[in-house]
C-alpha cells in the first residue's frame, strides 16, 4: 500500500517538530515546508533543517517570502522583542511579536504544495492552551481555513478530494506536547523557540516564547536541553 | 474626512484594472499589489505598473513569491499554453493554466497588507461568468476566504474590524466589464491578458485568455486596443 502524503509546516520550534513526529507516527509520507520570511531569528531555519533530518522527513523545502515588505511585527521589523513579561500579561492580548496573517500565508503555500503533491493532509503545530495570544492559532481559524481550502483548489473543488488541516497540538499544554514528542523520539535540543536568539543559536531565556518553553519542561518534569545565552 | 483604504490585487490584466478603477470610483485610497510569482508572462508586471500609474493608485507594490518551487501549471512551469481551444472546451473543466492555490496565496498577502495599513477592504477581479474554470474564482470561494480572514487577524478577530473581500466583477460578462471600465476611464491598451505574450508585450491572440478578451470587445462593440503578434 502506498503511504498517504502530508505537508507539515515546520518552523524549527518545539511545537512543529512534535507535529512532524506525530505525522510520521501516523504513517504519513512527510513533506516539511519552512519559510524564510525576513524573520529576525534566522537560526530557526537551521533548526528546521536539523529537525527535518533527525525525524526523517521525506523532503524539506524552504520557501522565500518577503513579509518584511509589510512591516508590522517585532519578529520581522526593527521593534524590540519584549522580555520578562509577567505570566498574567502573556495571557492577555495580542503581543507585538504577532506577524500579520502569517499562518494564513503559510497555510496557503502548504495548500499549493499539497495540491501539487496529491496530499490531502496538512499539519500545523498551533496551540490554543499555552500560546502567545495570536488569533491565527485558534481552532475556529483552523476550521475556517479548512472550509476555504476545500473550495479553493482543483483537487478539492473539482476532483472531490477532502483536504484536512490537522492541528494535533491544539488542546495540549506545553508539558503534554513535550511528553508526546519525547515518546516519539523528538530531540528537543535540536529545536529553538526563542524570538531573539544569538547568532550562534543560543536562546535569550526571557522572551514570551522562552518563558513558555521553560515552564513546559518544568511542568513536564523533563530536563530542559535548551542552550541559553 | 479621511479616505478609507482598500488593497487591490492588480495583475496587469483587463479585469483587475477595472477593479482598481471601481475602487477609486468608490472613493477608496487604493493600495495596489502585484506578484512576481515565476509567471512565464512577466510582461504582465510591466502592464500592472502602467495601469497603477494611469489609474492613479496611491501606491503600487510588487511582492516576490516563488510558486515555481511547486510547479504544476502551464503559467509557471515548462508546459505549453494551449491555443485555439474551441469555445465549448473553454467552458468545461479546469485548464492546464490553473496555478495551484494562487488566489488563496494572493489574498493572504493582501490580508497581511490590509492589516498593516488599517484597510478593511480588499478588491479582487475574479469573475464567474466569462472565466477560465478556476475553482478559486467562484463566489463560494470568495465568501469562504472572507469568513476565514475575519478570524485570522488581530484587526478582525480582536479589534472587531470587519474585513470585506470585494469581487465586483463576479457576475459581469467580459463585455459588461469592458463597458464599466470605459466609463471609468480605463485605457485597456495598457493592459495585457495573454497567457503567452511575446517579450515585447504583444498578445498571442490564441490562448484561452486572448479568446475571452477578443470576444469581450466584440460583444461590447468596442474597438479592441490589444497589440496582437
Amino acid at each position: 500500500m502506498t503511504k498517504k502524503t502530508a505537508v507539515i509546516l515546520l518552523s524549527g520550534g518545539l511545537d512543529s517538530a512534535t507535529c512532524l513526529a506525530m505525522a510520521r507516527d501516523q504513517g504519513f509520507r512527510t513533506l516539511a515546508i519552512s519559510f524564510r520570511y525576513g524573520q529576525r531569528h534566522a537560526v530557526e531555519l537551521a533548526a528546521s533543517q536539523r529537525v527535518a533530518k533527525a525525524l526523517g522527513a521525506d523532503r524539506h523545502q524552504i520557501v522565500d517570502i518577503d513579509l518584511r515588505a509589510f512591516g508590522g511585527s517585532a519578529l520581522t521589523a526593527d521593534i524590540d522583542v519584549p522580555k520578562d513579561r509577567p505570566e498574567a500579561e502573556l495571557e492577555s492580548g495580542v503581543p507585538i511579536t504577532y506577524v500579520p496573517a502569517r499562518n494564513t500565508i503559510f497555510l496557503s503555500f502548504a495548500l499549493a504544495l499539497a495540491e501539487v503533491e496529491d496530499a490531502a493532509d496538512i499539519f500545523i503545530g498551533v496551540n490554543a492552551v499555552d500560546y502567545s495570544g495570536y488569533p491565527d492559532c485558534r481552532p475556529e481559524f483552523v476550521a475556517a481555513f479548512e472550509a476555504m481550502a476545500n473550495l479553493a483548489t482543483k483537487a478539492s473543488a473539482v476532483d472531490g478530494r477532502k483536504l484536512t488541516i490537522h492541528a494535533p497540538l491544539m488542546h495540549l499544554t506545553k508539558a503534554d506536547i513535550i511528553r508526546t514528542g519525547r515518546k516519539l523520539g523528538v530531540d528537543y535540543g535540536l529545536t529553538i523557540s526563542c524570538y531573539d536568539p544569538t547568532p550562534a543559536g543560543e536562546s535569550c531565556g526571557h522572551c514570551d516564547s522562552c518563558q513558555l518553553r521553560k515552564k513546559g519542561f518544568a511542568d513536564a518534569g523533563v530536563p530542559d536541553p535548551t542552550r541559553y545565552a
